[in-house]
């Protein structure tokens, strides 16, 4: 049940273990992001409104969390600022800012949270990271290739075994609809029909082709060429019948074969169905999917107008979007309960205090995770309990039969075993098992 | 001049070389304070409303970025959520909603953006990112000692070399204005002019104490005594004549003791004028300052009743906030052209481009940030010159002659010396060179 005190609707708050796990990941992105020579851009959380606004379509407008005017414009109710809905539309904004300043082609990646004012569920957020990357300023298949193999690789590197990746793009689409005689005014629904042939019979397909008014004979003749034994060479046969399919299949036999030599066998397959639904792609289109993954691990495509539709300049483009709120679902959680500490000190007593303190210091100094007992128990049973409690390796005890032998005990938190280490040598002697550990 | 591209007033777009000096920063904070014990914390972007109003004090409030309602509730004008301030709400309301699940004591820090809508000015931002680390459930010295040198480590392994600790403690300043006589309705504000003695002359504070209805027999005393030569010991001594002067100093003598022999000599002194303007505070306060920065690169103290009044549980807290964004002020900025490449690839026609592509895998899969070129030149001096904008260290050449020798030509860019590699050997060769080089 939600109280008082649980974080905004559709947002979460992650301790230690989580914020461990989303970092871990996020690390392995940048790093093969930048392998790739893609470079880090940040953008403010919030734009001004007017950047925001009319970019997503009415529905994603509605989407989109308002910032209210502020000081003696309060009052007004009206918003002039709105956190960022996604990392496109900044990515325009700073193509505009920096123009020739930026280098040619322009390859950025971000991570970063992202609002959007959605019903929540199960796995969707209101306030989710999502990972970006694109390629201003390269129209070439090349460009495409490494998007999507970037996107491949981070998958396969963040520990997801099985996926596929699925290419297809948008002119097929067009010569899909051109080679079956779909009028053009029931293109973009037939399409979004056929994305359904990964979930529903073809027989279902075909009636909802029916319901949206294609004519009994071409609804089945498309499903079933989509769906045949064959359905691979008789796409492919179609297609050839128009320009716009042929340079369709031109393109993605051009991803095809640059990608194809670099991802395991069967990883990717051209997948006429696959539409992805943002209206503004041009060219190639992708999608990574996985067992047990509603939807998709993200995916992208070549966006050649969008920039400019966005405020930013003419440039060719594409990328990838990597849903990583997803990934991480599929990921193993870390351990219950992480070791915070390498080294745990007692305090058995304020006399001993300053020594303690100065012991957990010579343990940093060997570049291990130490600290003080901070509680107020002065028993050594309780603190040793904390000591397990944190998952410490070692204890280290300093109390008055210490402090007259002028030596710390090193307690070894697994064996139980003790040794006596003069102050001095303790953090070479830390060092040691810490190494051999 | 402001621009229709400019990320909104008071934010900042961070391109690649500031996103990796602040993301080296951040590492080096989050390393030492996991060194200490401390765990990662992350909450949302945004609160209820609710949560956050009344914490700040009034002008606070007016400081909050408010998120308008949504949907129907849009045309209301009226706000439910707002933008985080800082950390310590959030913080306030996870230690409510987790309580016991929580580790007892909760030493947590957290690195992430604020917002606040001040007037923006010379590194003054209304989207920051703010540092904190704190220790929930410890009533112990310890844990102020502990929070302390944690930040002064954090701040020393940045690479600030020239810095200093101001240590003081909130009832030093109680028994002070006993010690001197100031009567209780005047505390506040004498105290707030005697924290103006780093900048101003004796007398000219001496001055403002009268301004402020001090007697000018008081006020001449209380800015001498905390001037002159043997300042400390006049100041101890008067701070001994009360219970809260005295409790005060063994709470600064206790820190001292703790803290003194791990810092280098001189870094940390007892600063009798130190206020920090928070009136949460409770026991020791400290803050870091450095040659060129105004005000301070943060500081903190003990606040041992906030967590209840921001709606958390009754514990003892201590913590310190970093400055950072004035910290990075201080950094060396990363080189201007940072190379984004190991390895750039070029692409001497479409015949070759599978080749190329898979040479740059090839050069990945060796741990080398590597990228064909996307432009549309077929020409080698354009291609050489993309190389070496990309800081790459060699340049890997595929083209007529290559394809017929059965070789990769790859060339240093440094010395502008060339290599015949076999392509099956290119992975090994390269990741030989990159180890000598």
């Amino acid at each position: 049940m939600a109280t008082q005190f649980d974080p905004p609707s559709g947002t979460r708050d992650f301790l230690a273990a989580d914020v461990e796990k989303r970092e871990r990941a996020f690390g392995v992105i940048r790093s093969v992001f930048t392998r790739y020579g893609f470079e880090a851009l940040q953008t403010p959380a919030f734009e001004r409104l007017d950047v925001l606004l009319g970019k997503y379509g009415e529905d994603g407008d509605k989407l989109v969390f308002k910032i209210l005017r502020r000081g003696e414009h309060e009052a007004s109710g009206e918003a002039d600022l709105a956190l960022r809905y996604d990392h496109t539309v900044p990515l325009a904004r700073v193509a505009a800012a920096y123009g020739s300043r930026l280098p040619s082609p322009y390859k950025r990646y971000v991570l970063g949270p992202v609002w959007r004012a959605e019903r929540p569920g199960k796995d969707r957020y209101r306030e989710f990271v999502q990972c970006d990357l694109d390629t201003l300023g390269s129209a070439s298949p090349l460009a495409d290739a490494e998007a999507l193999c970037a996107h491949h690789d981070a998958v396969a590197e963040l520990g997801i075994g099985e996926f596929r990746v699925e290419l297809n793009s948008r002119r097929v689409l067009a010569g899909l609809l051109t080679a079956f005689g779909v009028p053009a005014e029931l293109g973009a629904g037939v399409l979004i029909t056929l994305d359904k042939l990964d979930k529903l019979r073809p027989e279902a397909v075909a009636a909802e082709l029916g319901e949206r008014g294609l004519a009994p004979d071409k609804a089945g003749e498309l499903t079933a060429a989509m769906t045949a034994p064959d359905s691979a060479d008789r796409i492919r046969a179609a297609l050839k019948q128009s320009d716009e399919g042929s340079a369709g299949l031109d393109e993605v036999d051009q991803v095809l074969s640059l990608v194809g030599p670099q991802l395991p066998p069967g990883r990717i397959a051209f997948t006429p169905r696959l539409v992805r639904g943002l209206s503004y792609y041009t060219g190639p289109i992708w999608e990574l999917t996985a067992p047990g993954v509603a939807g998709s691990m993200g995916g992208g495509g070549r966006y050649d107008h969008l920039i400019e539709q966005l405020g930013g300049p003419d440039v060719p483009a594409t990328g990838t979007s990597l849903g990583i709120e997803r990934i991480l679902a599929l990921l193993p959680d870390a351990e219950a309960q992480p070791g915070r500490l390498d080294v745990a000190v007692t305090v058995m007593g304020e006399e001993f205090a300053r020594t303690s303190f100065g012991l957990a210091a010579a343990a940093r100094g060997a570049g291990l995770r130490s600290s003080v007992y901070l509680g107020s128990s002065g028993k050594l049973g309780r603190q040793l309990r904390w000591a397990s409690d944190q998952g410490a390796r070692w204890c280290l005890i300093y109390g008055g039969a210490e402090d007259e032998a002028g030596t710390v005990t090193v307690r070894d938190m697994r064996s139980g075993e003790q040794a006596a280490v003069p102050p001095g040598d303790l953090g070479g002697y830390l060092a040691r098992a810490a190494e051999s550990k």
